[in-house]
């Protein structure tokens, strides 16, 4: 280890009680951006950790304003959270990382199962872990940037790159206008970021540092048909009018089969080819299919494999059915014919699939279908949005220097992995501002991010930002970007 | 025509306004069971109805308790209305007749649409109709029974039977209770009832009167497939675990065709063959699919003919899907893996379908298309309620003397219609007393019973309370019961 990464984390260790009082402080603000009523206490954590920026000497700090929330939404006028932009360091001869956190949390009331108040840290050394709303999604990972540059600043040493921050309060609640923001400032606030670092996922499991390098994309469709006029009586019409329930069971059943095989022609011609290359990324992975029923609580995984649960969560595309909006969905029983149904559906998309292309495929499907059913009712397929798949390279320069952070940090290589779910910010950032982003995870797997009692174990807390500040490190010494 | 007949239909045209006048004041009570903040209403309506009775001459009058209503309820201790029992004349020489009729009514609100005010009658001569929640649906024709008599008092005539009267208040919110106290008064208060008569139905269409002898019966299922212990996200589980919502669309799919012809094994088998006999009923039933349509307000009849749409509404079996409970069902996009789904689906069910071995049947086909899904998940389906099918012979004395009723007043034979809905007391009615029922209707197909601005031509009120008198008459002089 070089001299200047000892005594880096030395002062990660010895600042740590510094760092669990700026944690406690920042958990008991209940910034919850889904909970209109508490959008005040998003604007007071944005505030406070203004001022944790201010402190710790970054300068050029900005809360853009992002304007009026758009519908839906119930009370009127309601100012966004601000995105935090500021700096830290603006040397030309050393390289700009952007990271990219959010201050933001999601719902939590005692009374949902959570043992301790959820908006109150409990810090607790002999279990290793801290627990608390946001401690790891993402409040803990967003802090620990600041309490990296403390650690670089008490140590005495030089902060390797220039840091540019990008912390936004609307992560829980879509992103709202931030993908114009990034765009906007892409040759504004900006220029000159050579790499994007986004801390806001988790190892795959509890054992094993992970870096990721892929996410799925996801194109979300409804097929609605529709025949009588109005809501009908069973008793009445059963058996004499077309029912558009019964045409949907059909055309949902025919999309996919009970072993999640996708039956849309030409959706697995798109399907990027495995490569050797990519195969072998997968056998060291620490996985079993024993996490995955832990998991889902169940033994209902489709595969026995690793490999196959792995390559089928994150490189193959998955077509799940929601639910259907506009027919009887309460419990009892109602003898309704609903006249009007809309099947809800979504296909995880990788690596080649194009949206266009997915879209014109399952519309073709769809219609196919329904005319074969020679139904008098009306069927049309549409996509409601789409959110485009991410992969990076994982052997670039950001990734060579997150590894190398890693195994200095853990003394093991993290497993590569890529998630089944969406952050369509990386590839935002990835376009707008033509840089490689990592995705540099703190927390781990059984974490509980969106779940009761979310902890952080206090050992990733201090691991990560010992591997946060090896890898600005080893990225700024990188001869390539 | 007799007489006394001719005196009481002068006296049923005279007594109009009278007639027009209690109905006034019977419609401006919102007398809704299903609100329980309007129950007091019910009360006041039962209330109403009871001075009626008295000031008619009716006697032993019994506002029967039925207790407090049953979960789920939101009001604790609230009391079920009473059932109005009573009596008009108790002369052993003559035939005895049961009246049902209900006074509570549907919710109806001005914002709903109705072009007047729901509760307060509108009479509009000069359009032939009266318009106000339960013009039809019931308080027109429960009070109408009232007016008969005071019509055959006013024109010196003998009353033809002794009249009981079973006019309860929860109708429209599932008759709490009213089959226990068929049963407890089979053998008290109703003791020595020749016959039933229900007036709560309508015609077929809006020209010809009908009488109605069958009803057809529901068999309600749920299909509850469970797998995961909690909602999975689609992004991390979607394609690796085996989703709930994709068995179960196959399992629904495999019930019933586009045609509406059901698919499980066994139930064809169950109903009884159509004679000769029966099919001549359909062939001058006054009927055509563009009602089928109108109703409707689409073209989605699975029929052209006649008689093939009023044989599948009547007596073939239907299946309908209702919906699924336990998915996503609101509007927009959630990428939700439900854990456990409910799938909502009932057969309508005619003679000779057996409600136990029906249930044997869907569960044995449910069971195994399960089964050849090879799905980890679970799955079962159960019964959630079974009201039986009825049906009477409508050659029988009360129907021959309500057919002949029918020809004095309209001038033309009544068309024989079954419903393929329920009316789950008739049955009650027929088995408990041991008597035959006859569903007598006075409004039109088109009244809107249930919608908005709901309505009863005045010609209909008039020639009801005239069909209903030689009903009674003819009846009463009919050799047998």
């Amino acid at each position: 280890m070089s001299h200047s990464l000892t005594s880096v984390f030395q002062k990660i260790d010895s600042l740590k009680p510094q760092f669990f009082s700026r944690l406690t402080k920042a958990i008991q603000i209940p910034a919850v951006s889904s909970d209109e009523s508490l959008r005040s206490k998003v604007f007071d954590k944005a505030k406070f950790i203004s001022e944790q920026l201010s402190q710790s000497g970054f300068h050029d700090i900005k809360m853009v304003d992002l304007g009026i929330q758009p519908p839906p939404i119930s009370t009127p006028n309601l100012s966004l959270p601000p995105v935090i932009l500021s700096r830290f360091g603006s040397d030309p001869s050393k390289k700009t990382v952007l990271v990219y956190g959010h201050y933001d949390v999601q719902p939590a009331q005692l009374e949902d199962g959570w043992d301790t108040e959820p908006f109150k840290l409990v810090i607790d050394e002999a279990k290793g872990i801290m627990k608390g709303r946001g401690v790891t999604d993402d409040t803990g990972p967003l802090l620990s940037w600041i309490n990296v540059v403390d650690a670089f600043k008490a140590s005495g040493q030089e902060f390797p790159v220039n840091l540019v921050t990008c912390f936004e309060g609307m992560e829980e609640s879509g992103s709202l206008k931030l993908d114009e923001l990034i765009k906007k400032e892409a040759n504004g606030y900006f220029k000159g970021v050579d790499a994007v670092c986004i801390s806001d996922n988790y190892w795959l499991g509890t054992k094993k540092p992970v870096l990721t390098y892929g996410l799925r994309g996801c194109n979300y469709y409804q097929t609605i048909i529709e025949g009588p006029s109005a809501d009908l009586h069973s008793g009445i019409f059963g058996g004499v009018v077309a029912e558009p329930m019964i045409d949907l069971m059909q055309v949902l059943g025919s999309l996919v089969d009970s072993k999640g095989k996708i039956l849309i022609d030409g959706i697995d011609e798109m399907v990027a080819p495995l490569t050797e290359k990519e195969k072998a990324l997968y056998k060291d992975i620490e996985f079993s299919v024993e996490e995955l029923n832990a998991a889902t609580g169940s033994k209902t995984s489709l595969y026995d494999k690793k490999e196959d649960i792995l390559m089928h969560r994150w490189r193959y595309p998955s077509l799940s059915i929601h639910g259907v909006e506009g027919a009887f969905s309460a419990q009892g029983a109602k003898t309704v014919i609903p006249a009007k149904v809309f099947g809800k559906f979504s296909i995880r998309t990788v690596p080649d699939m194009d949206s266009e292309k997915l879209t014109s495929l399952v519309q073709k499907h769809c219609d196919a279908k329904f005319k074969s059913l020679n139904s008098p009712n009306k069927c049309r397929t549409e996509l409601i949005h789409d959110g485009a798949y991410w992969v990076s390279d994982p052997f670039n320069a950001q990734f060579t220097a997150a590894k190398k952070a890693t195994k200095l940090v853990y003394g093991v290589d993290p497993d590569f992995t890529r998630e089944g779910g969406s952050i369509p910010i990386t590839l935002t950032f990835q376009d707008a501002l033509n840089t490689s982003v990592l995705l540099l995870p703190m927390g781990r797997g059984d974490d509980g991010a969106h779940s009761i009692n979310e902890k952080l174990d206090i050992s990733n807390f201090v691991g990560g930002m010992k591997t946060m500040a090896a890898y600005l490190q080893y990225y700024s010494e990188s001869p390539e970007n």
